[in-house]
């Protein structure tokens, strides 16, 4: 986990109109593992909106820092990235979340790294767009690409965050499993087994005997069995083989 | 564009007890171009609340499908992913989002694809859970994990539109499969058909009762069933049914 990279990230928010949103900025962040916000002439904070959204995070919230000017939040940065709907006059460089972060996480920037969010309905003047590196676009549904503020960083924060784990998530047989695999062996035998049973039951068709079996091998080959798993269904057909002994007894 | 996967993916909340989470989560989806809602047992809906928190999102909102249990929010589902914090007593097939998607857009499922979101506080029970294939945990801050609803749904509607875009059309090593994957609905009767024989032949042990039943059903969504595999197995349930029937009546 590349915590330091994460800790390098400033949330940069410009002229944000409603609290709630700064409270859910703090939140997003928080939930990603970001920690700098910076505040350019909030309209209204500190405000009990955004306490209250920011849920627990108010630690972020706590430590913002609220300033001026959009070039003060930008001291001790060395890249900046200004997200962007995506027609501008004056092409510039452009990426999506992903490809910002993997840019952000070279070696060549060792400072902060500050992320632009501009105004909820207007964004980010072309005079502060061009104070950035790098434009950022979510690709959002373009018949419908009015993403809440909070819901931008979210998505923004996760991608950073996922970049700066060492490794996916996955559990699955190959890793992480809670029981050892089954012996081949084992399971052959498990197989014998349920044939043996399938016919006492009078499941097995006379006119295609293997039909079923076949497909019940197949269902099983899908996926390692692991040793409890075959235990359980040794103890299943122990069951019916029971059922069936009693009524031969009587 | 990969829209026709973006079709079929469902998003499922279960329970929500806050309106505004449903309408923010409408927003979400149709900035991602995500349209299947099904909500099961909603606390308040419909509801103003929702409706405002929607914005324009209002068509994903009124053609949201309100049920009374999950196995009605699955059917026409051959894949269903639950959503869930990491630590778990039996380990299940987990992913994080991005594996997730990429496992969901695979040619082996055809039908919908069902992503579940449990209670605001207490997430999917662990029945619910049972009830899916894979399990999918957002990737968060260990010390802070309380992603809001509609923020969650935003992240996984994200990667899973990013794959969309990507993806070309075909894609997929188990075209090839003879059968189609089991409907969710079919495989959930199946397994209370499954635990009430079990219980009839006295496999499930009195002192652990759930134990037994979640490691088959764990089994089970590894698998991935297909029809003609939960015929079979519904067709040497009754046998075993009519075994111990002839019992009884001895």
């Amino acid at each position: 986990m590349n915590q330091a990279f994460l800790d390098r990230v400033r949330i940069v928010l410009v002229n944000t109109s409603h609290p709630g949103n700064i409270g859910g900025t703090a939140r997003a962040m928080k939930n990603m593992g970001l920690s700098q916000l910076f505040l350019v002439d909030p309209r209204k904070y500190p405000h009990d909106e955004a306490t209250r959204r920011a849920s627990n995070a108010d630690d972020v919230l706590e430590g913002a820092v609220v300033v001026d000017s959009l070039s003060q939040a930008l001291a001790g940065c060395d890249l900046v990235i200004g997200t962007s709907a995506r027609e501008r006059r004056i092409p510039w460089p452009l990426k999506d979340p992903r490809a910002t972060a993997a840019e952000a996480i070279s070696s060549r920037y060792q400072g902060n790294i500050a992320i632009l969010f501009g105004r909820e309905h207007s964004g980010l003047t072309n005079d502060e767009l061009q104070m950035c590196h790098l434009h950022m676009h979510i690709p959002t549904n373009p018949d419908y690409s009015s993403l809440n503020l909070a819901a931008a960083v979210q998505v923004v924060a996760y991608e950073f965050r996922m970049l700066a784990l060492d490794a996916p998530i996955e559990v699955g047989e190959e890793s992480g499993w809670d029981m050892p695999l089954a012996d081949a062996a084992d399971v052959e035998r498990m197989h014998e087994h349920m044939a043996a049973t399938l016919a006492s039951i009078n499941f097995i068709d006379p006119d295609n005997p293997k039909q079923a079996l076949t497909r019940l091998r197949r269902m099983f080959a899908r996926i390692r069995l692991d040793d409890m798993e075959v235990s359980i269904l040794r103890g299943i057909l122990n069951r019916i083989d029971k059922t069936v002994a009693k009524i031969k007894a009587d």
